[in-house]
């Protein structure tokens, strides 16, 4: 019997494949005797009970019929299936895979890796203290946490500090059963997706506006309907006569422009949806990071209609890779949330939220936060003096003391310009991000979002004197 | 002005929600000036400072114009929305909403609390020694891992470890890009379902089967066929004429009865997906507990067609909250499912992937895992031995030496009978979960699922005489 072991693994585990391989291709045929064990040992120059094992195992496989020591048969497995389907019909996938096929093809903002100054945006601020900090955490959390899947809903405990939380920095008022944890905000937006909404429904949601959203809601069958803003945020008297099942805001600092929703364009909103009865998903993504005053308090903090849908997440303010987000939901679609979170992945990951609920408890979270805040606006300052310096009036600084990127709009810049002013800065070592991807219908002035995150004060005086070259560059072009 | 302070969080907070207060109320009409700064100061007993940072905080939000020094005057808010709405009309939820209502609402099996001896299946082992090495990898992972979102098929060094792992131990070939790492299997379901199915599509599932999956294909709007199983599994004849778009299997180990999927039978499987077009759903949730023999090697393993996609979990081997699970995906679906995966929730957390791939490249996990089956065959053990001393011949062991739980077939008892014995078992300390609630259409016979993962070998011995006193009670009944 010729039999090529392949050498990958233990012996016993090589001599089954083999074995495996040779009645699969039909070499040994069905009813075939397998050799005794003790004969193939010695032709295989193998221990006994390696090839033992090996018979122990096809049998227990189906692959041979009796018993070992009575005589090992091959098993009569009827015809397999041919081995090649190059030319397999492949059946459609759904609908939702279609389009979400479609927009994830879109013209996504290109990530400028490698470049010496990367101005990329979303990313969160790294503090390297963070990093061991929350080790301590996590280990603490290990070794103290019941393992096994807690509330769907999430951790009470760490539910209990993100509503502490709101109240004291959002203007909130939430209890515990209000909150959902969520694996982020994008998993948010799902849930708000799959809960409220069926094909074709209309959505309204701000232009610009946040990319990951509008795919989302694209591949779930929304119809959009996308809203102009201005230095007020979300142009209430554009919304649609026509009600939506959905409006999703960034009121408290408007993504990407960093508008701040004016208190007479939020009670107008309110209005609206309690008219034309449709649900508001609010996501404050980073509402926490205001360098002036206090953060505003959220829209869900006047919403007396029950109708707003909070989204807050640590992610932006922890870091990208923890994955947690919280909602805080009205009550009548609560129950609905937390069947969809079920269904989609039974819960958040027990240890994280563990972890999470004592850092806040403890304090670390909110001197995490003094510290971020601190150090973003230093940067943020350091910025927009770069920008006056060396951009001067070819840009104009789109000012919210807020967030963790700025946006400037380019005077006397049409899209192809600005393509070439982001491919020069590329070529120089400076990665721009135009704001036009983040537009459901072509802008009508170009615009680049700085993010100052990954940039140290330094780096980003360095940055912008870079930028300033490659406007001058493109003077007079 | 009379201003009631609640008492709540910083002064200057409480100064700012009593003012707005008032203000929403209309107490304090449109065009009113407020009080100096200094005289409110004096009027509420409180520093300069604090009324400074409250009027500055209403600025902010809109509610008053004007600077502050040269006079600030309540703005015009139009008429808030009314703030009692009892009567609201909400509109329905969508269809998915809709019928995850009823799927949560089925008779799921009750979950015995407080029970001195709770047979509870579905739970994995808890191991005291696993919190402590886990946390050890946690805070090694948060040491040394970029906190930034990672690839959304997962950590690179987690999909090489899963396919090291699946290679020696589930026969299955694959390649990192063809893993993706999920927020557990139910997160593979629902995934699957949103990649391959439209409301009304057909899905072939086991009776009985996992509950949970049930649910969200049910709720996704899957048609759903049952087939039944028997000692070897999925019985082939019976898959429908019609061709349905999935098939939902457990070959490894069906859930909930244990048998093992013959070999002809994935044959005849892998064929009858090949001629009708579907896809395979290979749920290998527990394949890695086999307490004979090595573990049979995946569905997977057979198929040339590339029309299964396997799915394994690391929360069912490590603990429930660890949430995560990895899938093999068929090359022609895996950017379907990348998409579906990045626009649910970006990706899984960083830090466990991390923590999970050194644990498994440091040899930590197959530790795990080794004492993980040598506990569980004892208690399996300690279980058959109570059930041949206690229950006797009035139970039918339905034994596969595989799993973390065991199905015990009642003879003599109706689905009336079943649940007065766990009802009067309940009552004395016995928590006993039925199988009945697994099936889509009612079971010709009862039977039990008897969980170890929870009870020590002590614990189970006791356990086993207690169900054996509960018998007896209903010997003749």
């Amino acid at each position: 019997m010729y039999l090529e072991l392949d050498g990958q693994g233990p012996l016993y585990d090589q001599l089954t494949r083999a074995l495996k391989g040779s009645i699969l291709d039909g070499r040994i045929a069905a009813g075939t005797q397998l050799p005794p064990t003790r004969e193939l040992a010695e032709e295989l120059e193998l221990s006994r009970t390696t090839v033992l094992a090996a018979y122990e195992q096809l049998r227990a496989e189906g692959f041979i019929d009796g018993r070992v020591g009575s005589g090992s048969y091959v098993s009569d497995l009827q015809a397999r299936p041919s081995t090649h389907h190059s030319d397999t019909t492949i059946a459609p996938p759904s609908r939702y895979a279609q389009r979400a096929r479609e927009v994830r093809d879109w013209d996504i903002p290109r990530i400028h890796r490698g470049v010496r100054y990367n101005l990329q945006y979303c990313n969160p601020l790294i503090n390297p203290a963070l990093n061991n900090a929350w080790g301590r955490e996590l280990a603490r959390a290990a070794a103290y946490t019941r393992l096994n899947v807690s509330d769907v809903a999430g951790s009470h405990a760490l539910r209990k500090q993100t509503c502490e939380y709101l109240a004291r920095r959002r203007g909130v008022q939430a209890q515990p059963d209000d909150v959902l944890i969520v694996s982020g905000t994008q998993q948010a937006i799902d849930l708000a997706a799959r809960v409220l909404l069926n094909e074709g429904d209309r959505v309204v949601l701000e232009e610009p506006h946040y990319f990951s959203a509008h795919q989302a809601l694209v591949a779930h069958g929304a119809e959009l309907a996308a809203v102009h803003t201005d230095g007020e945020g979300l142009i209430c008297d554009e919304l649609p006569p026509q009600s939506p099942r959905l409006i999703y805001v960034t009121p408290s600092h408007h993504f990407p422009t960093g508008a701040v929703l004016s208190l007479p364009r939020r009670l107008e909103l309110l209005r609206y949806a309690e008219q034309h009865q449709c649900w508001i998903l609010e996501d404050d993504y980073d509402g926490e990071f205001r360098y002036d005053a206090h953060p505003l308090a959220a829209l869900r903090a006047l919403d007396d209609g029950d109708r707003v849908i909070y989204v807050g997440t640590f992610s932006k303010v922890m870091f990208g890779g923890l994955r947690l987000a919280y909602m805080v939901l009205p009550a009548a679609l609560r129950m609905d949330f937390l069947n969809a979170k079920y269904l989609s992945d039974i819960a958040c990951p027990v240890i994280e939220q563990a972890a999470l609920a004592h850092f806040m408890e403890d304090g670390g979270f909110e001197r995490h936060l003094r510290l971020a805040r601190k150090e973003l606006k230093a940067r943020r300052e350091a910025l927009v003096a770069g920008l006056k310096e060396h951009a001067r009036d070819r840009v104009e600084i789109g000012d919210t003391p807020a967030g963790m990127h700025l946006v400037v709009w380019l005077r006397g810049y049409d899209a192809e310009r600005c393509h070439a002013l982001t491919t020069y800065a590329h070529e120089h070592g400076l990665g721009l991000y135009p704001i036009a991807p983040l537009y459901l219908y072509p802008p009508k002035r170009q615009g680049l979002l700085l993010g100052y995150c990954g940039l140290s004060v330094a780096e980003l005086r360095e940055a912008m004197s870079l930028f300033g070259h490659c406007l001058d560059h493109f003077e007079g072009v």
